[in-house]
């Protein structure tokens, strides 16, 4: 098999020029195997350290060198956050950026929570942190941080990681690896950082945990909670995963689709001529629906109505700054693919003007040395999402509605929720996916609470619970802010949301 | 036939307590044969004026006890405006209250615009003039009046009519007359008005004219657009109507109907199960759809979910005071009459707490008095919508669909617009009804803009033009004031609404 890769990789901007002749099974058979190399390399590693996991008292001094002290503009603030990298694989010199944030109170008793951005390509630091649920957002002129009182690590600690390697500050030092990104790909990678971040914080190796995301990481959550169910066979490996939570999640592509479709028709963003044609044309459970000229067209036609308006937060206005690039790009990114198979699935944030804040913040020295990015003197590029990541995605699982299946079966907490402003991921796809999971209905449909007003809907199945955010865009808590964090200490205690006023 | 009726009128609440046995086929007759009667009379009254009508410069003057001149709160303008009441029936006391503003430049070349709107039996004066359009909105303390920069009398001389008797001041001095309100009634008085009202205005005799309104005056508007120009075909009644102007309009019974449970549903308002039980078992088009018990139930179950949002305005919070009776109101109103074949129909405005203050501001002897409504001692109780007159309508189209045909094939301007946030008369019920009508599309859907930004779609065909305004609730105006500003301007001029940036 003929393997030849020329690349050059600009540290200016990050931009992977890639001619890249390859033998694809090769490659993909080739990085499994290397997978399972590395977790069981892993795991003989863990189990040196398990005699540790019940000391807590020990934990924080572990990861001392991570121990962020110096971050420019950071309020201050009585818990202890780290910074810096794990490496998942040495012989390609894969290294994947996490930023975690011990809770404010009580750290050492309170649940570990892994948070997952999307896109593919898209980063957590720079969404999940920076935008949704961090104790840290960027605030818009760009030099420096504000605090959020609404954050999560109110009531866990937090984890984010930016994952696969490409993405944000995460790199591999074989340009072949980023050929060869995917689904799992970064489910294993993300296990295996898991596994070498327990190295780092031993206190946290037996805590619960669970895996929480929004947008494509409707896939990575699933999936990387799959592994670790899969692996928790192995005692030596067992993490205690008692749950995951998925914010308007990418699930099943085909129904995916059509719930874009209708909601686009529902909330008059498209004509009911091209809705009817739609209807009529577009098969999405196919394998090619794109292959329909009509369905193709009227899809495209869809994705045009979205151009000038955000497609993350229907009501809201888009960012109209001297370059007005921002919204070109989106219309790019929703259209560039749409007459090929693979329909686009672009990021999960939805501000191009707080995206181009956080990209001022992360690209400053200062910062980026505070981060344990590097030295302050060489740069690093960080952008909120990369698209090369995103337009080379290689493996994708069509639909994650069987390993919901197969968690659920597991006694796992399955929680989902769903702005429903958003027209990217909306509400009907994530109804009619989890309709496509025939649950038996626990408690029916109704209202939740929140300081006195209709957060959103509820229902809750046997196995899993919906519940919308009423009013909310993409990425949730940027809008509902006291409302979403109210929601996660209820999903974690496991109690039901207020269902009177 | 015998008519026997007793009421009592409170002036405390303005409740009319109506004990009442009548031959409703008489009454009705009546009220007809009363109506040709009046209209004739006026037709010979009017026709004495007409030798007037191009005198514009006298016009000022033939309403000059009308003139508003020390209202209570009101910011300096260098605009004149009137108020006070239009005798339609002599016989039977019957008086309309109307409050009228001079455009607030070149008001003589102008076009007069009537604005109404709808419940039935909400106040035009307390919705259109007060919290939308007018150039004085009450302020949130009840105390005064702001100025609204966004007034349509900017764009066109406008008058605010409360219709029919039993709305807002207008009233009749006959009780019978409130038991047999409906929507010719409606019609036939507001007709009567206007001729009576060019006999204090004769400069406005001849001036181009349109009506707009929204909600229930979806009826009311093409129904006296019909009137108009039915009577037309006698020269000495001539109204030059050029056109109407629809905001989210009752428009056809069934198709409004299937659009609220279809907008619920893809608003995350209501479970996929109970959508599913009204898709299976309602029959919209079916003389009584409530005879079907699961229709029925389900219906209800769709209902109970607004009780406690704002169904004119899903994303938004609603008005929760130290009296939360507001909310109890609407709830009432929207599940009372569930099970009648006739589903209610509540008023056009939305925030209880907008509510009140307009109540608290009417009701004030000083108000009163400047608006002409009484002498400032005896107290007309005044209310933003009459409830009585709501629950007791009589007579109402099922679908003035037949009238838009009727007007387009009378060379009509037809503009119908749709705040696609609104849970009561939703946008897929407006797009319902118009496709009914079967339209040729002149210019396909496209977004149209305002200050940069989408104010939504709008879609053009030959004989009707139809706009959507991204983001807004029921009354449009309130939360969109500059575009509709903007939109308003559009109509009149008959130029297309912006489709760039």
């Amino acid at each position: 098999m003929l393997v030849f890769a020329y690349f050059t990789l600009s540290s200016s901007n990050q931009y992977l020029e890639l001619v890249l002749v390859i033998s694809m099974d090769f490659v993909l058979k080739g990085v499994f195997v290397l997978s399972l190399l590395m977790v069981s390399m892993k795991s003989q590693v863990d189990a040196r350290y398990r005699h540790w996991s019940n000391d807590q008292k020990k934990s924080i001094f572990e990861a001392g060198e991570d121990l962020v002290t110096n971050l420019p503009g950071q309020p201050s603030v009585d818990f202890r956050h780290y910074a810096g990298y794990v490496t998942v694989n040495e012989k390609n010199g894969r290294a994947l950026f996490y930023w975690f944030y011990e809770a404010t109170t009580f750290a050492d008793k309170k649940p570990l929570v892994l948070w997952l951005n999307g896109g593919p390509g898209c980063s957590s630091v720079g969404y999940g942190a920076t935008q949704e649920i961090g104790p840290f957002l960027v605030d818009t002129d760009g030099r420096g941080l504000i605090f959020n009182s609404f954050s999560w690590n109110t009531e866990a600690n937090l984890l984010f990681l930016e994952s696969p390697v490409g993405v944000g500050f995460s790199y591999s030092n074989t340009s072949a690896d980023y050929d060869i990104l995917g689904d799992d790909f970064t489910a294993n990678d993300a296990y295996a950082f898991l596994h070498n971040w327990y190295l780092k914080f031993p206190s946290y190796r037996n805590r619960i945990f669970y895996i929480a995301g929004e947008s494509y990481a409707g896939k990575y959550v699933p999936e990387l909670a799959e592994v670790i169910h899969d692996k928790n066979k192995d005692p030596s490996l067992f993490i205690d995963l008692r749950g995951i939570l998925l914010g308007n999640p990418e699930t099943n592509d085909a129904e995916d689709l059509k719930g874009i479709a209708d909601y686009a028709w529902s909330h008059a963003v498209v004509s009911d001529e091209t809705h009817k044609t739609i209807l009529e044309s577009c098969d999405f459970y196919s394998d090619d629906p794109w292959s329909n000229n009509d369905c193709n067209s009227a899809m495209v036609e869809l994705y045009s109505q979205y151009d000038e308006i955000d497609i993350y937060s229907l009501y809201t206005s888009v960012c109209i700054g001297n370059n007005s690039s921002g919204s070109q790009d989106k219309s790019t990114l929703l259209t560039a693919k749409s007459s090929t198979k693979m329909l686009p699935r672009v990021m999960g944030g939805y501000d191009p003007c707080l995206d181009d804040y956080a990209k001022s913040y992360y690209n400053r020295p200062d910062v980026q040395k505070a981060l344990h990015v590097g030295d302050g003197i060489s740069l690093r590029n960080w952008s909120i999402c990369n698209m090369t990541v995103y337009y080379g995605w290689s493996d994708r699982k069509a639909s994650v509605v069987p390993i919901y299946k197969k968690l659920i079966a597991a006694g796992l907490k399955i929680w989902v929720y769903s702005g429903d402003t958003d027209g990217r991921v909306p509400v009907l796809s994530t109804r009619y996916s989890l309709s496509s999971l025939g649950l038996p209905i626990k408690r029916a449909w109704r209202p939740w609470y929140h300081q006195k007003q209709v957060g959103g809907w509820l229902q809750e199945y046997y196995g899993l619970t919906f519940a919308t955010f009423r009013g909310a865009g993409h990425a949730v808590p940027i809008f509902k802010p006291s409302e979403s964090l109210a929601f996660f200490a209820s999903f974690l205690s496991g109690e039901s949301l207020p269902s009177q006023r």
